[in-house]
């Protein structure tokens, strides 16, 4: 059986940003849904997890684009396990647009946690993973330092929503990125592109929580960015780096 | 050429709300691409109408579920041009479920204007729009009113960002479903869905714009809703209409 998961997707107009590109939070869910598609091949999905009281945790994950898919664009993400320690498994991603060239990278850490404790899971006791492990290219640096942005930063204040949980009711990952990409002015997103970020999930939020929001740039480029809770605590960090528009 | 638009969609758990259902405004954007791709299909589609200088102007829409689709499930759109007067043609969805039996259906009254003048353009001048009309059952009432809620409420400060951008770098018209959503306890969705909702699309949001939303109880589950400018000026207002959950 194939190692490596393949899946094909179409951007769609209504998924489009205002320049006509896929916004970096869409290309995280469609990793994030390859992610629990190819777990479900091989018998590690949601629903496997539910059975064993586990789930799977997104502890980490960075991605790194080139270019961001157009209007109407096929899209190929290829995925893999590329490691199973005994608290972490690194997965990797390929992107690939519309002529079958690369466009970008992902590689993400995960933990599973035991529903009942909440405690996280041995994976050498969940039985197989180890045998999905496989090798392809994946050249882009492991998830890296997300420097704190909360600690000299006033912060933007906003209170958790309906539309920002995902079907667990847990603050959605990805809206995360959504609400840190709000940070920036229109004009970077004419100007530039995100060419790297790496996130840092380090709690949950949940419906109604007032939380603050933080940015500071720490070199020409690049940025901190954090979520945190009303005590101060981070619940997301996350470093993106732009790089100047081709 | 067959006169009414068949589309098929898969529910992905990335798009479920926390009760693992697909909201609101995410069948709002099924709708919309569906409009978009049957124009496409019959030549009137977004390059289509740029070629004559125009586009497509969505001023009205009502969607009616009697039922949220759930996670994975099949979902068939179909849609149809009901009408075609002068200023307006009116469009027509239905909304089957995984047994193929419906589940909801939509009316939507769409303007084209010229992208040189931003006035309505005739449509009986764009070519021969009614050869598309054709009759199906869509048995639920037009687009109704949208009574004001910014009159003698407060609203909530709001100010428009990169995330709420369309593809014309306009206000998207499913993101204003998203943020009057938000305005509603997350007890309401636990308790309650929402039957119906009749939306107006008055003027366009841009980015950076200071809006206040609001809300107001018309009725026992019935509420209008609005999103104003900083002037108090209504771009968008909707009325929406909920029902005890079965």
């Amino acid at each position: 059986m194939e190692k490596i998961g393949t899946f094909n997707f179409v951007t769609e107009s209504y998924l489009l940003d205002f320049r006509g590109r896929l916004p970096l939070p869409m290309i995280g869910n469609y990793l994030l849904h390859c992610a629990g598609e190819h777990a479900r091949q091989k018998g590690f999905g949601f629903s496997d997890m539910s059975q064993r009281s586990c789930a799977w945790v997104l502890s980490r994950i960075a991605i790194e684009m080139s270019r961001y898919p157009a209007m109407s664009e096929p899209i190929t993400i290829q995925t893999w396990v590329e490691d199973v320690g005994r608290w972490f498994t690194n997965r990797c991603f390929s992107i690939a647009g519309k002529d079958g060239s690369n466009i970008g990278y992902a590689r993400s850490i995960w933990a599973a946690i035991d529903l009942e404790t909440r405690k996280p899971s041995d994976l050498t006791e969940l039985g197989n993973l180890k045998e999905h492990i496989t090798e392809a290219p994946c050249p882009i640096d492991k998830p890296g330092k997300t420097p704190p942005a909360e600690t000299d930063t006033q912060g933007e204040l906003y209170q958790v929503r309906y539309s920002d949980l995902d079907v667990n009711g847990h603050f959605n990952s990805i809206k995360y990125i959504e609400h840190l990409l709000n940070l920036f002015d229109i004009e970077m997103f004419r100007e530039k592109e995100i060419r790297r970020i790496d996130i840092s999930y380090v709690a949950e939020g949940r419906y109604g929580m007032q939380l603050s929001l933080h940015k500071k740039e720490t070199a020409p480029g690049r940025y901190a960015t954090s979520i945190c809770d009303a005590d101060g605590k981070a619940l997301c960090r996350a470093a993106i780096v732009w790089k100047e528009q081709d």
